[in-house]
């Protein structure tokens, strides 16, 4: 039996590996940072036998009510993932799997490599309707890119959509996937009718460095990203400052900026309630996408969420709040579960790259509604 | 130069072929029946040379406005359809195309073949949440097909889709594939949604002696089905005899009936309004589903269609109507169009196969939205 | 329970069908001919119920010995085929099948469908290197379709391929569509370097009537198209008669005409030692074919086949024969097995489609081998 | 303008890059060593816009000669890969190219990702007849696996097929992929009767450290792999070590190691006729080898190639030389080009990931042949 991590986004400790019936895992912290909670490591063993591992110290993770309820992910071919029934007590994920080949690949969510990442950027960019654009260079030299999908007129809004902010969490990154990917389908009607209207500006992958390194929170510095909207640093969040940059130039009109969240088994936006230039304005057109988008899929719903902020109190360091006020736009983190939806369960799989692909796609929809109602 | 139509639902009259410059067809009418629009025929000459073909006596066809606007579907490789530029004059279509290959077919829409057809009914019977039933036989003695899709239970709501009851509104069965590979999508929110409330009952060919023969409207007996509903007969109709013993079998709470149209360029629905049991709740419904697929996809409007019934003066041989008034259920005509939609114009494909596929899955949108209404 | 043959290349006669226990069968007579053995039908009845069905009267058929050893072929998605155990006994052939979805295809070999004909035709003709040409229609008004693969000089071998004279023989077209998809492929160097040397002309259907009829050894008119070389006619055999008037334009290096065989396990060929004109020269090439097929894949041998002709005794009404005669070429007719390769067996699938498809590639390493010795 | 290389198997340096007109590059040595001459780097810049790249001081690379008439591979998707004209003179290969798209990667060869090799490993193990083993780890922690294709059993033939011991090398992956792949192909002839007679063990990357770091021949430690095989230690050249301990316990019957030649532009293969243990036995085994893959395929011949050893001189601590020396069994190192196969040149693409895919493919039919003289 061997369990290893070097590969792209692996992330284990071995504290101990002498039995399959005791295998007992730490997760490394993200570097310079306290956080963990992403894991994605390889078990090599015995066809056949039951392997049982034991994930420990998480009271101390990142977010450790995230393990209630939540179920590793796991996959022998690498295309297909599926969850296996786990049971968190007293700072330990405890797992087991009776082998059905001799390596098993497990992670906290569905991996979306760096591989894919630069394969959905290349092919895109031939796309006759999209462009690709490096804003810069994060720290371990890796590049921060943007995908620039219809043609920029004065008249189109700014539709902007950023997502792995957090690179653990990588259904944002399977979600910006699917939006892409219907931008660029020339049988869609949907995204006709948006790019005679807009155009989008989308980095589906805000933290390369995090990505590759299988951190939960930060880029290569110990930075979290969603933390330094207020004063992005080149030094130290050269991936917002960059970002940031660009919005300036471009402008922005919707701002979507995507997220998984460890805790609540839902697909639910927070958006911008507590920003100093909060309208009324801003409130109907966040009533209109939430209602557009509940009915487009029954993955997303708006009973269960974050507290709402208090008038004025936003956070102005996270993206959302940073870019609504700054711009006067329309703005949202969208959190998707590690877990699975409660309202449409999947034993099987839980929540799934798939699913967030296809809820990437569905969020045109809602956006397609707010964007005939700007003006 | 060869122009033949020996093949699944071909049609065409060569009057006169000595020319390239000068190629005059005619379409055959609907056997037992003076119907005639639909063609599909293959032009077999040499590339680089220009090919001028005129369908004439169209002043007689089942629906001469059709020709307006209206631009032929072309392909050399039976998988990309492209549109050739078209001029209706005095009773002749007239079009021409410098052949990039020897052989082209040329057709009123994108065909949907018979062997199509059934590779559809028997790759989604494969599917363990469907299943496929023979209701009964043809006059030619072909199957007349339907997909259950879901796990029947008393309390789960029956949705009836019928396509193609006029076997050359092919963009019907396209619709219908659309929506049933949607539903067996596993990965698919709305899919998963729909089939905890309600089996679906699909026939996605109403007509397959029609379509195998190239017909535009009827049956092999010369019978517009769409006229049976009243009182359909094993003799005449057994298609729609068969397709009514089932539904009084399962009973129908949502009916949609898929067709093309002629001559208005947009899709639009028409609902029956115009039958003795119609009421305010079938009328609160009918809005519903129309905002929702207005909200769900830029394809779908409500302002062009055709001018309502007068209330109690509906046609109940039609099946809209009949099914509505027998089950006092939601039932539309889903009309899409042969020419494209003018609010989203595509002058490469007009109105396409893909964009009737994706249509027939935005409808399970709409569904969605009234099966939450129904009680 | 229902047993319907209503579609392209269908064929069985329902003698007694009241029973799944007793289900009795016939296959109908080629038109205007005494010829039977091919049939196609489709059974729709109750999942988990075996059916059980007795072919009957199979002691007149075409070719009584095949049926020894022989296993029937069937398919639920129409995709996938795999054997059904069947036993034959006092001119009956009985199989008996626990049904796994309500409707599944029997056949007596995997179809290759008029639909997939065409679009091998046209998809084939979209590719720079080849060129379609319609030699002339059959009596149902089918196109004879030649596919010209390569770009024709002077200095440049002529290569013939023919399949599917015998419409039941479908074998030969997933054959020829595995060799005419090889010379497409841009990345293989062995159709690159054949195609520096030759130009392919290959009919990948000689008998579409008869295909589309349900026929087993005729075209329309009841006349078996390998009897016909030596004088055909536009009246009785257009398909001969078309193709070997093209042959006479483009000469002929090689010819290979392929063909299923009822009764032998083997893929093997025979060859043209019985004509008048026979060298050498041409028993030297045709060991050379045989022994590069040999080496190249296990499907292929020369142990078992056709008795030999006496010198000068070959029948020159037969396609091989007739163009070695006339053109002095390697000629060689190839026959694969309707039931399986005894050297290789498969007891899912038998022999099979795909098979066939990978010994169209195959082949052209032994052409390969033989294009090199021509001169 | 930005020239990156922060992805898998990324190298270079970029010396001077402020005009499009004169970027100046050069290549990183393999840590720990000298050796350099892959590179593989990512070029953003202006579409529209040509850019003129100039690899430097590679008169003291690995090995020179290779970049006479040698041009550079480049992708705009990373899936289509192209030639870009390329000029070598006084240690510099200069290349320039109109960019098409704002990002373009160039690169040595098509690279074979870390995360391609995984999906292939895990995809391939999901097949019944194949086995994933780990053998050990790398310096840097990676896994060191194997592939077991077909049931051993006691009679079987042991087959060893190593990949990428230079990991620059990337032909050499796609090509132990093609043969996997084909060896797992249910309805490949040439697979089911190689496998009814041995046991395939495939190495497809002896050097994952190597292969992620951007190495051209060595792995973590700046070792060459293959002068490890006369003593190779668990220190240096764990890969080596640990699968030179598997094929004591497999056994070698055959053993082929893939290369990628700098220089010649053939494929071609070194025997082991310098071992001490040579025999005539293996003298025929290694023609009939030649001979056969010279018939299967144009890609392969043996005009051009190394020189021979003299007898006893071979140097026994490359893998070839080693592997047969020991186990007294047909051994070859083949070697593909990265310039192009002068036999058969495609300016387009040169040698290509296709085509080394392909040989992969093909190689089974040589193997075929040896197998069945082996005894």
């Amino acid at each position: 039996m061997h369990i290893t991590c070097g590969f792209d986004s692996g992330n284990i400790k071995v504290i101990e590996a002498k039995s399959e019936q005791q295998i007992r895992l730490e997760i490394n912290r993200d570097a310079h940072s306290d956080f963990y909670q992403w894991f994605h490591f390889r078990l090599t063993g015995t066809p056949g036998v039951t392997h049982r591992c034991h994930l420990e110290k998480l009271d101390q993770s990142a977010y450790p009510l995230g393990w209630q309820d939540y179920h590793v992910v796991a996959s022998y071919d690498c295309k297909n993932w599926f969850r296996v029934p786990s049971q968190y007590a007293d700072g330990t994920l405890s797992f087991e799997l009776q082998l059905a080949h001799a390596s098993v690949f497990f992670a906290y969510f569905t991996p979306y490599s760096s591989d894919r990442h630069l394969r959905l950027l290349h092919q895109s960019q031939c796309h006759p309707r999209c462009q690709l654009k490096q804003l810069g260079l994060t720290h371990d030299g890796r590049d921060i890119a943007m995908l620039t999908i219809g043609e920029p007129t004065p008249e189109k809004k700014a539709v902007w959509v950023t997502a792995r902010q957090h690179p653990g969490e990588t259904m944002a990154e399977w979600c910006a996937e699917g939006l892409i990917q219907r931008l660029l389908n020339d049988n869609d009607g949907v995204a006709q009718a948006l790019l005679a209207e807009a155009v989008f500006y989308v980095v589906p992958n805000m933290n390369p460095d995090g990505s590759a390194r299988g951190h939960l929170r930060t880029n290569a510095l110990g930075i979290n990203l969603n933390r330094e909207w207020a004063t992005p640093s080149l030094e130290q969040s050269p991936e917002v400052f960059h970002v940031l940059n660009e919005m300036q130039t471009t402008g922005v009109d919707i701002f979507l900026d995507l997220h998984g969240d460890e805790a609540l088994p839902y697909n639910f936006v927070a958006g911008c309630e507590g920003i100093p230039n909060y309208t009324e304005k801003l409130a109907s057109l966040e009533s209109l996408f939430k209602q557009t988008l509940i009915s487009a899929t029954p993955e997303f719903q708006d009973v269960y969420g974050y507290p709402k902020d208090q008038p004025g109190k936003a956070n102005l360091s996270i993206a959302n709040n940073a870019v609504a006020n700054r711009f006067g736009c329309l703005s949202f983190t969208l959190e998707m579960p590690f877990k699975d939806n409660a309202d449409l369960p999947n034993t099987k799989t839980g929540w799934s790259a798939p699913r967030s692909h296809q809820l990437g796609e569905d969020l045109l929809i809602a956006i397609r509604a707010v964007l005939c109602n700007l003006n």
